[in-house]
């Protein structure tokens, strides 16, 4: 694979790509990007080939959520669009993906050829991916490539979305200018006046609050504004909470954490502190339905501060142009500092105060197994779950510090954890991720077992198999619910790597737990065997929301 | 599931969906269309649900190619945007495909939500969909539906491509007008003067020809146009070829059948036959990259006259609005009859004559496989391959009069067989499906054997196991091609049906040939094993056409 002294389109991208802080770029080759491919292997980026580009897609949206940026590198038609879900999702949950797909080359773009992964359009597969990125480019000419490389890729940085890059196949190989420093301009610009009225707004605001509370989400993680929020928590000693999209962004043994919110399904506890603050600072967090509890959040508009990446709303109106950083900073400069009241606290650790002791033969149910958990993880975890069930369940577990947990809490595609756990070890190599994954989600992406054991990895899997898809039998029962039973702990045979084990009672538990323990480098694929409709009470809650909601019949 | 007596939005679309020709319906469920799925599975359609939506995708559009329509079901979002490359690749190949999504209901739609399985934008779907159907609607009036659902599927059957259907989740149960007879106006309409211009033009040119010949291709098969055109044939007596999207269009033993074009790639018999007609008609042939041989075809366009489904253009003019069934029949009738001079054609057939003597320890290669096959295929198969070597392999597979050959042969997804194959079978149940597929494909959607065996089918599949993406390999090699081997042939005891077995030898080969025989019930799940570099030579020349076409370094 030669990689010539002289800069060309497709050296000077994947120059950026690695400056951009990429150590791995994931992806399915194809004719459209084979060439493309080659550079890639010469870069100092590692390639991570899986089974097929929507697990390509998953896997980088998890590696940027880790890492900063993730991105993702397939050939045209087929690949693009193949993969469009996940960057869809990506958009839906801000997160910083690069989207690059090979393209028909330079001269055949004008006119309708019937090339093969096109429909005749070439142009197709941009116009699509413009409406769902924040900046979009076919790299047309080897004099304007280098700009929209760099715009391109700082979009990414700067609004934590997906963006697009379409590299016709010829072009990587014409010449272009050498590269200079690479500095995008990142940050999100406030608008002073802005910034400062609405800091002093909120101030006189909170100067009378007698229970303010804060309630973090996932900009504050996206746009790494962790260290100031946390500032201005210690400062304020406020209480706050996080939500489902948002869950570990600040260390949850805070003590003035109260608890995942979610509206009447989350804990009581976290409940009243956010439903009842006099004024509630909403930093960061997406108004989603699933993070507003599916329509039971009672949220008073008139009570709130709702700052998001770059503007604040104070009751019904509207600051455009303030940072969430600066605004926080702001807050934290402007603001008294307080001291928190910790008893008026329920503090989620407690569920650790309280022993597990495994029955040996008793057979496992949903919440003894989530009991259990809650003793197992440790600070060298990630957890992951899909949506279902495990998204619900494992938003309860207490986690230890530093321990991140990803899960597409808003955009919600069955399937996408398996891949994200391939992407998530990738980007974290001294952190063990722990998955729970539903039978019905697993099947969804199941060959990325595969990818994982190719590379080598460790995680934890914790196949929560109750034969179907649960979290729709809650809402709607019918035989499409089904799904076919498979021996799933079979699969690390077939694929070559690491140990599979199907647990039905507490005590096989503890035993896969242990041996899961005892090889550390190993891959452990665990099947956890539920009853069928043996889920969270969460979950049944959910399920009764959405009906209701939906009125199926 | 109740299904009342009085019309609803819901229950108007399954009767339309049952009176357009659907005995099943492929999809997974979702919350925004789990009460449709509820109208489904109380309809006479039997509801097939595959692991993930881009499989269900693939499954219908092969359903569609068998059976005239095809349709799929999904979610909101994450199940439309999963299956759109499904959608695209109906879009390019002409394939008569209903994608049907739920959606938000009415009352979320007006304004940005950020409801889960959304980006908060609720036209996104459609707006994307649009560009790539030849009608799509979202159901957002009970009055104005019936119209809508009315035209939409009369715009599937009559151009043969997919179209879009969004019903919001609380539309179906909405009271509207009871159907009236279905009788989609289907036609492709001509203009009577351009057509007999056409006609007369085209009948004057052969008059005068000394060796013309016909190529015969897909849209011949989705219009069926079968009959009309072997009747043209007849009466004519001029050769035919197919090509590789439209190979078996008509049969192939019969005697004016000179082969399967493919320019320079392909057999040199038929390529002369082809290339030098002094008169060629191209009845229903798509002009892909890849049915012209990859750049190799030599077609003369002003000895050329080319038929499509709605335009027919003769030298450098174009006749629209003139139907391909129309300009057969006036052909046919205009023409005078000929008799064919079949000492001038090498029929395909002959592939047959040679005897095929297995050597019991030889170890298998490509192209002894192949050779072997060509005496396995009955008449009551159908064939199926994936992209790469197996579509170029069994291109050249001699077929026995109504077998069918399905391969996404211009689009060229990767991992749309074994789909396909699922789709394929339960179009059509009284034939057996015979499925050459890659590893490299394979994998992309390999969940989908569970699907298979679920529903108690008995297809044998060929795996064809050389150790990664070879047709990337002989066009590019790197170490991105390479795969992860799996112990594939335990796939069925994982999924729990069928029997796999891994063949190395021309012995080997015998004795699963013969178990596939000898259990008809049963899925045969045979993995050939050939050394990594073992490809046609078609292939090679593929990969050498495409290097060079798209200079990679």
């Amino acid at each position: 694979m030669p990689y010539s002294n002289s800069m060309t389109v497709g050296k000077y991208l994947v120059k950026r790509l690695e400056e951009a802080g990429l150590k791995h770029i994931f992806g399915v080759p194809g004719d459209y990007v084979l060439g493309f491919f080659d550079l890639l292997e010469a870069s100092r980026m590692k390639v991570i080939c899986t089974c097929n580009e929507l697990n390509a897609g998953y896997a980088a949206d998890a590696y940027a959520r880790i890492n900063g940026v993730g991105a993702v590198c397939v050939t045209y038609g087929v690949g693009g669009f193949s993969l469009f879900n996940a960057a869809v999702g990506a958009f839906a949950e801000r997160v910083p993906l690069i989207v690059i797909s090979g393209g028909p080359k330079l001269s055949e773009r004008s006119h309708r050829h019937l090339l093969h992964h096109t429909i005749g359009d070439m142009n197709l597969q941009y116009n699509i991916y413009e409406k769902i990125t924040v900046a979009s480019t076919v790299l047309l000419s080897p004099e304007q490539a280098p700009r929209e490389i760099d715009n391109t890729i700082a979009a990414c940085l700067r609004y934590k979305r997906p963006v697009y890059i379409e590299v016709p196949v010829d072009i990587i190989t014409k010449p272009c200018g050498e590269p200079g420093p690479f500095k995008p301009d990142t940050s999100i610009k406030s608008d002073k006046a802005s910034l400062d009225e609405a800091v002093a707004e909120t101030a006189a605001i909170l100067s009378t609050a007698k229970n303010p509370a804060i309630l973090a989400g996932v900009e504050v993680h996206r746009f790494n504004i962790r260290k100031e929020l946390e500032e201005l928590i210690n400062h304020t000693g406020y209480p706050f909470a996080s939500n489902l999209l948002g869950k570990a962004v600040l260390p949850e043994k805070h003590p003035q954490f109260t608890g995942v919110y979610n509206g009447a399904i989350g804990p009581e506890s976290t409940r009243r502190v956010v439903e009842e603050a006099d004024v509630l600072l909403s930093l960061g967090s997406l108004m989603t339905d699933v993070n507003l509890g599916i329509g039971t959040a009672r949220l008073d508009i008139s009570r709130m501060v709702v700052a998001n990446s770059d503007n604040v709303r104070i009751k019904h109106h509207i600051y455009q142009h303030v940072g969430l950083k600066d605004f926080i900073a702001g807050l934290c400069s402007k603001l008294p500092a307080g001291k928190a009241d910790l008893g008026k606290i329920d503090h989620p650790s407690k569920a650790l105060k309280e022993d597990f002791t495994p029955v040996a033969g008793q057979k496992l149910t949903i919440s003894r197994f989530y009991r259990r958990i809650n003793h197992f993880i440790d600070k060298n975890h990630v957890i992951l779950a899909d949506a279902g069930d495990s998204l619900f369940c494992s938003a309860e577990l207490f986690l230890p510090e530093g321990v991140e947990y990803i899960g597409q809490a808003f955009y919600l595609s069955i399937g996408y954890s398996l891949p994200a756990t391939l992407g998530v070890e990738l980007a974290a190599p001294d952190r063990r991720p722990v998955l729970f994954v539903g039978d019905g989600a697993f099947q969804m992406s199941a060959q990325e077992l595969s990818t994982i054991i190719r590379n080598g990895l460790n995680p934890i899997i914790f196949l929560i198999n109750n034969d179907g898809y649960t979290i729709e039998r809650v809402i709607n029962d019918g035989p499409y619910n089904d799904i076919k039973m498979w021996k799933y702990s079979m699969l690390p045979q077939v694929f070559g790597g690491g140990w599979g084990a199907e647990v039905k009672t507490e005590g096989e538990l503890e035993d896969a737990l242990k041996r899961a323990k005892d090889n550390p480098d190993s891959l452990a694929f665990i099947e956890v065997r539920l009853d069928k409709w043996d889920c969270s009470s969460i979950l049944r809650n959910v399920g009764k929301l959405l009906g209701k909601q939906n009125v199926y019949r």
